[in-house]
């Protein structure tokens, strides 16, 4: 019997996997589940597939970051390149590498929460993998694997010089709830709306994963989640199809204006051009088929890098090596 | 440009990135490889998927392991579990959490390993993921996706009473490689033929993956990859299935004697018992169908756990969090 206020090393390995199995619902496609040497999955004969990881102290803090937090932000970083792919997610495999000292609680939160996450976007949770790791060590590794539905998979590389380029969702909003934890966050007093929505959308961003299969359905050229910052994911768009992504300042204001009560002039322009881990999808569209719900930032022109109104812009954001 | 004497602190990611494509081979199925949000792979309609890792001071001790053991040594673990589900191996994400005062030539070291080690399975590389991590850190994560062809997979749980249980591979190897170097290994003298053969096994065990395909195609009812220990993992297969593997004495020991030069008496049962990540593959397969080159260890007979000369075993063997 597994109890919440036992550490890791205190309980079996099979005792825990009992325990957290239950938190995967299962899904239609998934024909083989954890427990056995691998899962096996349905697939429509493309399987889209890719990976990501946190790491305590890198990737997220303790005091700001719940076990919750955690698994339901590495769960959207998966989902959304999947969907960025416009593939639909189907299935991941989770790893947990932590320090035995870890309580059993920390763990079997971040197990539901991937599960309920899972569950709402209908994707199974099909494995993964458990390990012990030195003193202080807590490490979460993701997979997911998606669905083109016999789709073409829309890359960086298609974008042509007159296509139009937009985002669905939201921008610089989990770099501004970065920079209010970063300035005091909670502490200071209550949140006013905007700065809640920024600290929500920090710890648990949510990515509009649909909009990855509607785009690829009207024939977006290219298309990529802001993971890294709008200018470091619009130049890899740039760079990887020839071409430059001018931005429109105009386009570009009410994001900006959006954050501005929360954190201030500067550093609302800041997070809209530069904020990561938003997940929100970047896409180019051949011009006058941008899809419902898609808001236009600019267009597809001769050059390179990325402009906004004419003027070239440095690509700046996260690098994982030098922060 | 990144030469192998700087750390991965003073590099950039995607300069890095540039550094260790090149040792990924393409492979047919691979649609879309390294570089965008996701992979793209072709498929039969069913996938294979599972992931293992290897964390630095609990998986490896840099003393015993290079860089290329660990890269060999975890892509062999990965596929082998495709393997023992009857599935042809296919693709690889790779996973490298490091702290940023690794060297480049660790990183490199590890990629090319993975990369050689793919190509000769006919294995693509087709993504994974970089990030830092605190000082001392050091973690590889590998997800292997792999292709049933039409088959159906082989589970733990199909073993019937009077099938016969047989093994593909070596056994005890990889136990006796590291009972080898707890001892002091090669500081004591150079290893005789058997002993480095253990060193070789613990260090770079290989797995017999066309085995995996083979049984599926004879009909195995039940398959493994002995990476816990030959006891603890063929209970895995008695209790999914509800039935006793009971195997016998006689067909371990020439096991045991093939060890006894290395680690002595004791040892060498052990070992064979034991022995943690060996990789060799463990099925059932209804009477008279063994296929060539596997060696028969006995039989399934009603009951539970398993038995040796009808003696019940204890499974002992590896638990990531008692060890």
């Amino acid at each position: 019997m597994v109890t919440e206020a036992q550490t890791l090393g205190e309980v079996s390995e099979e005792g825990l996997l009992r325990s957290i199995f239950p938190f995967f619902t299962l899904q239609p496609g998934l024909l083989v589940g954890p427990g056995d040497d691998a899962a096996v999955l349905a697939t429509s004969g493309r399987v889209v597939a890719t990976t990501d990881s946190m790491v305590r102290g890198r990737d997220w803090l303790d005091e700001w970051s719940s076990a919750a937090d955690v698994g339901a932000k590495l769960l959207t970083q998966n989902l959304a390149d999947v969907a960025a792919m416009g593939g639909t997610p189907t299935a991941v495999l989770v790893t947990l590498m932590a320090d035995p000292a870890t309580p059993v609680a920390w763990a079997r939160d971040l197990a539901r929460s991937i599960g309920e996450g899972a569950a709402r976007a209908g994707v199974a949770v099909a494995g993964g993998d458990l390990s012990s790791a030195p003193a202080e060590v807590l490490v979460v590794s993701i997979t997911a694997l998606g669905d083109l539905a016999g789709r073409q998979p829309v890359l960086r590389n298609g974008a042509h010089v007159g296509d139009t380029v937009a985002v669905r969702g939201t921008l610089g909003r989990s770099g501004a709830g970065l920079a209010l934890l970063q300035r005091g966050g909670d502490a200071v007093g209550p949140p006013s709306g905007i700065q809640q929505q920024c600290l929500d959308h920090h710890r648990r961003p949510t990515a509009p994963l649909a909009a990855g299969v509607q785009a690829a359905a009207v024939g977006a050229t290219a298309m990529i989640d802001i993971s890294d910052g709008l200018l470091r994911d619009a130049d890899r768009v740039a760079r990887a199809s020839g071409v430059c992504v001018a931005l429109s300042g105009a386009a570009l204001r009410p994001h900006v204006e959006a954050l501005v009560p929360a954190v201030g002039d500067a550093a609302a322009r800041e997070c809209v051009l530069s904020g990561g881990e938003e997940h929100s999808l970047l896409a180019t569209f051949p011009a006058g088929s941008v899809p419902a719900g898609w808001q236009v930032l600019g267009a597809v022109a001769p050059g390179s890098g990325v402009t906004i109104d004419g003027e070239p812009q440095q690509p700046r954001g996260w690098d994982h090596f030098h922060q």
